[in-house]
């Protein structure tokens, strides 16, 4: 059987999603507590390799097993043998053929920004300190640039080994509350460090370091180096995954269309 | 000079505000820092004796020093001093006769509560896991009674030494988002625990326990033992603390009226 897990987790602590040889990582971390509460050897796929530092809300992974075995007690079995900050949300059997990374539709991200001066200890772990003068204006102006396909070389960290730099953007958008400035984005797939340099690149228009025409240019493509620096990692959340039927479980929204 | 600090903490790794003989407090916490930037020992006076693991967002806080200090200075000075849990949002000197305690008109606090089977890390620390069943109707019509001046004798926690017992409560409501159920309440004063014993029965009424005309009832004064056990402290946020003309600082709201 193949069963799907949704995952919520602290990045502070992980060197991000992917297993690595010398560096904890989430990955390892839910594969360990899975093989005590199981007893038997075991790997997880991810639907997103979210880097150091990087939280998650709705990270979703899949595994498989021989036999079947009750969701619930897997959630709460795996939950009390993981450290406190990564938590299974939910599990669920799945029909054959879902893969966490190759069935996916799309994802949703947020990244969490402030102007305040000083950032209360509640809100520091998750949120950037921007400068005050970011003009939330600007930001949403260059987000409103985002939606549709583009080529977005200029925003793939050097890393990264995708086949193709398009990508289709279903909706990008800032929200300001009060000295806060929020930005959700989903997409059909992201490239590594994505969104991260998006970020970084509409907080330099929201600066006034660079304008709105020359963000919306580097969507046709262009060398990383045009773009901007990539933003601090830890206020970038991997909210959400979202699957096609017959993946999509009761309460989940099907996968936004273009 | 008499210097007001506004503060925000994570409440988990300490006591509660007040200075204690054995116990890390966020008072001492503050003042070693304050005494190390400024090279003399000082007392604080604090707004609201926060319990153990309650969090703030606007605690308010008062100093006197013998000479005025640059107070961009004040903040960024302690904030470099103090860990990571506790900040100084902001500080202003103040017309003579400040006290951050006696001075105040009214204080805001928030409850966050969820009905999510499993917590998310990101949520964990601040919000308080309660039964799938509670009932954001049953929570709304009692909130509902709270606007007014009342006994709250039935709130008060054995430890507190009110002289009596009569607050007034602005404004109650409980806001559904999701999952989540966010209390927010404005009063002129608290007594000890009252907030905390309030939640705790009202989430008695909205699982069924309780009726709403029962909460209501407590709220004509009554033993301690009448009314629901305290909710957990980590849901607690102070997030506000109103002082009238002419100790309205640039940006705030005036205290408000009933």
């Amino acid at each position: 059987v193949i069963v799907r897990l949704t995952l919520s987790y602290r990045g502070t602590a992980y060197s991000g999603w992917q297993r690595q040889a010398n560096a904890p990582s989430v990955q390892q971390t839910v594969e360990e507590a899975l093989e005590r509460l199981l007893g038997c050897s075991l790997r997880i796929v991810g639907a997103s390799r979210t880097d150091a530092g990087v939280h998650a809300r709705g990270q979703v992974a899949h595994l498989e097993l021989a036999a079947p075995f009750p969701v619930r007690g897997l959630v709460h079995g795996t939950n009390h043998l993981l450290p406190q900050d990564v938590r299974v949300m939910a599990a669920a059997e799945m029909p054959a053929g879902f893969h966490a990374r190759k069935s996916a539709a799309a994802k949703e991200y947020s990244y969490r920004a402030s102007r305040a001066e000083v950032l209360s200890p509640l809100d520091a772990p998750f949120t950037v300190q921007v400068p005050r003068q970011v003009d939330p204006t600007l930001l949403a102006a260059a987000a409103g640039r985002l939606a549709g396909r583009h080529d977005f070389s200029a925003f793939a960290a050097s890393g990264g080994s995708h086949r193709q730099p398009w990508r289709t953007i279903f909706a990008a958008e800032w929200q300001e509350r009060g000295q806060e400035l929020f930005f959700r984005v989903v997409g059909d797939g992201f490239l590594r460090g994505m969104v991260r340099a998006l970020v970084g690149t509409m907080l330099d228009v929201g600066c006034g370091r660079r304008n709105v025409e020359s963000f919306a240019a580097l969507l046709r493509g262009a060398d990383r180096t045009a773009a901007g620096p990539a933003a601090p990692a830890h206020g970038l959340v991997l909210e959400k995954v979202f699957y096609p039927a017959p993946f999509i479980l009761p309460g989940e929204a099907p996968p936004p269309v273009w």
